[in-house]
């Protein structure tokens, strides 16, 4: 497949570094499959303001969800919104404090937050969400009740304006530079997954399930 | 000292679990000073966006910068910006889907992003980030040139329309969910430093630096 190489509007083609674009969608569905932290960019009394909360891809769209009682929700259901992703991979120090820069992979979409109206589909989706960070989990809950759905608003985003940026590897310093003798690299980083622990109400016999041990682990 | 009880402004007010709310400075600082990557929320064509870049504190502002090109950094300028910082601490697994949560810290700061002008101040700023990185950088690198100054953007923005939330422990879930035979509990989540590298090019006796070595481990 040829890799998608224009930007599908003209807000979202990358400007600056554009060798750092990216816009074909596997490129940014890996991304977006990668880190469900997300940030959300919406207007309240015309002033933009950032929340973080989840999102989790299911084809063409991403979803997230939160309290229908909740601000970032409400002014987010059915209005533009920005939804972006991103993943800090490392720090790269160069010679001058000017080339010094960060490794990292982030996705911004644009579009229209969606509201999922059928109680049934809010269902399913959310169940979706806990599925793809623990597979099997959701047969062992106790199922979301009509109650709990309403008070749950899940908003869909199409990924058709959307792009991403990648940077990767070493320090770009000025030709000159290389001649002094300063140390430049990449400090990486990367997020883990820690110990495990119940919260200490379990009932007799119930044991670490397996979608909790290899969470992350993949 | 007394902690803050009361939001800054009614916009700034946490709302819904206002349990989880955080406005005195001390906590807001801790938080800002834990998690240099944040998410600058804009305008652009009175549409929101969302950009993640770097912030740093000093005394009673946040600082970031970015290229004087960046699409991001010239909507921001002078502009009512929203910079949100969040750190992901664990997932919070309860007995069923609806009471599934994180654990987070997260602040959220409202005003306007002020240009700084003076070549000087903005030397001086932009070092004192990498400072606050790698203590004892600065002084191995090769200076900022005047044109590199230039060429970069440094806002500033007061800490003073702000708060914090902050989700720490277990699941709480429905008091019968407590009887059920389901493992619940919390899955820590952190972000680790990686051992560093060099790009390659270094001059011969140059080694990694203290501050390098010791990036994260504090």
């Amino acid at each position: 497949m040829a890799r998608e190489t224009k930007a599908p509007s003209e807000r979202t083609r990358v400007k600056r570094t554009n060798q750092r674009a990216v816009y074909d969608r596997d490129g940014i569905n890996a991304i977006l499959d990668a880190q469900p932290l997300c940030h959300i960019g919406y207007l309240r009394d015309g002033h933009p303001f950032v929340t973080p909360t989840f999102q989790w891809r299911e084809g063409d769209r991403v979803y997230f969800h939160g309290s229908a009682a909740s601000q970032a929700l409400r002014a987010s259901s059915n209005a533009d919104i920005c939804l972006t992703v991103s993943c800090l991979d490392g720090y790269v120090l160069a010679r001058s404090g000017f080339h010094h820069s960060v490794n990292y992979r982030s996705v911004m979409i644009l579009g229209k937050a969606e509201v999922v109206d059928d109680p049934e589909e809010k269902n399913t989706l959310l169940n979706n969400f806990i599925e793809g960070l623990w597979p099997g989990r959701v047969a062992t809950l106790r199922p979301n009740n009509d109650q709990e759905i309403k008070a749950t608003t899940v908003l869909s985003l199409p990924i058709s304006e959307a792009s991403a940026k990648v940077r990767d590897g070493n320090p770009v310093d000025d030709d000159e530079d290389y001649d002094l003798p300063i140390w430049a690299g990449v400090i990486p980083m990367r997020t883990v997954v820690g110990e495990p622990y119940d919260d200490g109400r379990l009932l007799d016999g119930v044991t670490v399930p397996d979608h909790v041990l290899k969470f992350g682990r993949s």
